[in-house]
């Protein structure tokens, strides 16, 4: 369908005024037509989500009996609903939905109604249809269905034009309402993109897009402009977070674009992620930079292990036993290494693993390095040429920094490179100044 | 014990005017005492090694009552013993041993006598004690029982000094006689020396000692003259080979030194292998290059992998189900690979392999490359120190040789790069130059 899904997080819904800067965002565009709306955010440091105020008022409720800060959420809505003009509707949604809270009482109910009266009130500003999440997103259990919300969606949204639909939850097959995760509209507008086979997802925010690394580490990096999903991935799961993480599978799987963008800077380019890039256009080397710090290194060492067939596959049932993932496990001659995230071998898990697998393998040696870090230097262009790959550990080398591990080869986007704790935030500013800051002195 | 087991190897006990250098280097050190020896080999390079004859003599004998090849085995041992001046108790020797070979008749007994002749020979002419491998090497059915023959060898030469012992065999408990695998004259030096616990354990045999690379590839390699057992063992399963990979085990357990040394050039120092090394003098960075050429890469991409617990494990029972040895498995987000010898994947199997983990994980990416050769840098000093792994991938780089991988920091003593198969000769050139020759200008 030639139309583009918005999603507008909850700082873009949180007052009036940042609820005008949406609608001249969709009314810029004609064929942003279907918006998928979070509830109303923060507007000021202290202040309290909506949301978080509806769990409040669901303890109440379910608790007491009492209702006393639906007096908040009232006033928040109506406030907003004066100064943009639609305070006579809204008065009778909040009344309805009140009632509607006391009769149906689940938290689960309760907390959805931040989207479903957010969506109402911007659908009554824009003159656009309210379509109820309940009708459109399908959950079994306490899982989304995928495939049935595609279909349910697809034929729901069929000819409808001008939309808004609120984020965050669906209902089961028997009418049941369930919630997705914290920060699942992002999951919504994906699903919704997905089932109508949109031009492009835009996900509305309040950042630019990703940046290049984290700006606690490097102040004020580069956006990144354009990368792929699969670029996305890898830096979402070695720590990079904007997104929910569940959002991109809708719509990588159709191949459809999220755009990222700021409400509060709309000259910003933000970060488009495509399935393929439709152009190589981009010159930069490095799409990103992330990591995790704290790492466990178990190097086992064995002899003969290199020629005993499925010894490795044994090694990793242990782990797998305790429900520990292994991240990483390089594996040489007699040798098999797993990298593990320490926050999994808390509370003696350690030592659990360490005697299981001693017991059971008796490994000639077991050796533990605790405070790994691994830093993931993401980008297609830095796999194709050898040169890029040097000019990276020439970087770090020269800062001193001891290269521990490397990963490379394995994936077609990214190089692994492992180094001390002590060493993480250096490690990640010598690649940046690297890639960036030279290049920008050219 | 204070003493140095010798084992000297066919081509060393060959000929009476072989034999004069073994007996001179045996005289030459008084702690040379106990000496294991192979049978006479080839003295010539069309010529057949008595344990050939032995075969066919075997098949002769049970078959057909025929033993016609034994006259070609006497001859050549009274050829020996007639120039060492001891023919008369020869005679007598062989004329006993063709009397049991009629009588036992299998094939292993018959084939274990040139061993057996060739320690008799040696014992006479040194005036040492003959002490026969039945009574020290112990088996469990077909394979060494390593702990009997250690109890049961230590004890019977307890005070013995200047024997001589056969390789190639052993018996079981009940005296059935059975054989190493070919080449196992080695394993039988090794298991004497860890019984007796010498201070060394010689190999003697018609090269200088281990090479830093394969002389096909590079023109008269350096000799590797220190290594420890780790380097070898590493080094051999990538590919080098002088050595029954058995030999290692059974003195490594103990950090007994093995020294290989050439019977025809006693002026080389021979390559030394240490446990640990005593001192830290060596230089040279590099130990060694090793390289198996012809791998298959099998690249998995499944969404959420890296999340899912069990995954890799259950991916891994599909080679070893097909009792397919899986060398390396690098690992990134959402990715796992496979590094498999071609030679295991031959007749359909890598199809099934292939089937078997589609239709078992359903990947989203399933890529295959074949012809991909890997290359094993051994050397304790080239992970110490990151410049010389960035002198390592820079040399490759400068010669144009894609690194289609990199495995650091898996192994203590090794880094694992891989390339295209056609770069691989290119690649060790390279690594050798860079190493080696630069260092021989300097």
């Amino acid at each position: 369908m030639n139309v583009k899904v918005c999603k507008f997080g909850g700082t873009s819904m949180a007052t009036a005024q940042t609820i005008r800067k949406v609608i001249r965002i969709i009314k810029k565009d004609p064929l942003r037509r279907i918006v998928v709306v979070s509830a109303p955010g923060k507007r000021f440091k202290e202040d309290i989500k909506v949301t978080d105020l509806l769990y409040t008022l669901a303890d109440e409720l379910i608790r007491e009996n009492n209702a006393a800060t639906f007096e908040l959420v009232r006033e928040r809505f109506l406030s907003i609903a004066k100064d943009l003009h639609v305070i006579t509707p809204m008065k009778l949604i909040l009344q309805d939905t009140l009632e509607q809270m006391k009769k149906i009482r689940t938290t689960e109910f309760i907390v959805s109604r931040g989207e479903y009266l957010s969506a109402q009130l911007l659908a009554k500003v824009l003159k656009f249809e309210f379509i109820d999440a309940g009708t459109l997103i399908r959950f079994k259990v306490n899982a989304v269905n995928y495939k049935q919300t595609d279909i349910v969606a697809r034929k729901a949204l069929k000819n409808k034009m001008d939309v808004v639909i609120p984020g965050f939850y669906g209902t089961t097959s028997n009418g049941e309402l369930k919630l997705l995760s914290r920060g699942g509209s992002d999951v919504t507008g994906a699903l919704i993109a997905s089932a109508v086979n949109a031009k492009v997802y835009e996900n509305w925010t309040d950042v630019d897009g990703f940046l290049i690394c984290d700006p606690k580490i490097v102040s004020d990096p580069h956006l990144i402009e354009v990368m792929t999903y699969r670029e996305l991935r890898v830096l979402s799961f070695m720590g990079a977070s904007i997104l929910h993480s569940d959002t991109f599978f809708p719509v990588a799987r159709k191949g459809i674009p999220i755009h990222i963008q700021n409400t509060f800077n709309t000259r910003s380019p933000g970060t488009i992620i495509y399935q393929t890039l439709p152009s190589p256009k981009r010159a930069s080397v490095i799409t990103g930079i992330s990591g995790i710090k704290d790492f466990t290194l178990i190097v086992i060492e064995k002899e003969l292990l290199s020629e005993t067939v499925g010894i490795d596959r044994k090694i990793l049932t242990f782990p797998e036993k305790m429900g520990i993932k292994v991240a990483h496990f390089p594996s040489g001659t007699d040798t098999f290494s797993m990298l593990i995230e320490s926050k999994f071998l808390t509370e003696g898990k350690l030592d659990r693993l360490v005697a299981q697998i001693k017991k059971g393998i008796k490994p000639d040696l077991l050796e533990v390095t605790q405070n790994i870090a691994l830093i993931s230097i993401v980008g297609r262009h830095l796999m194709a040429d050898n040169f890029n790959m040097l000019r990276l550990f020439t970087a770090l080398i020269n800062d001193n920094i001891t290269i521990k591990t490397i990963d490379f080869g394995s994936s077609g986007v990214n190089i692994v490179v492992g180094v001390n704790g002590e060493d993480y935030t250096y490690a990640i500013q010598a690649i940046y100044n690297e890639f960036f800051l030279k290049e920008d002195e050219e």
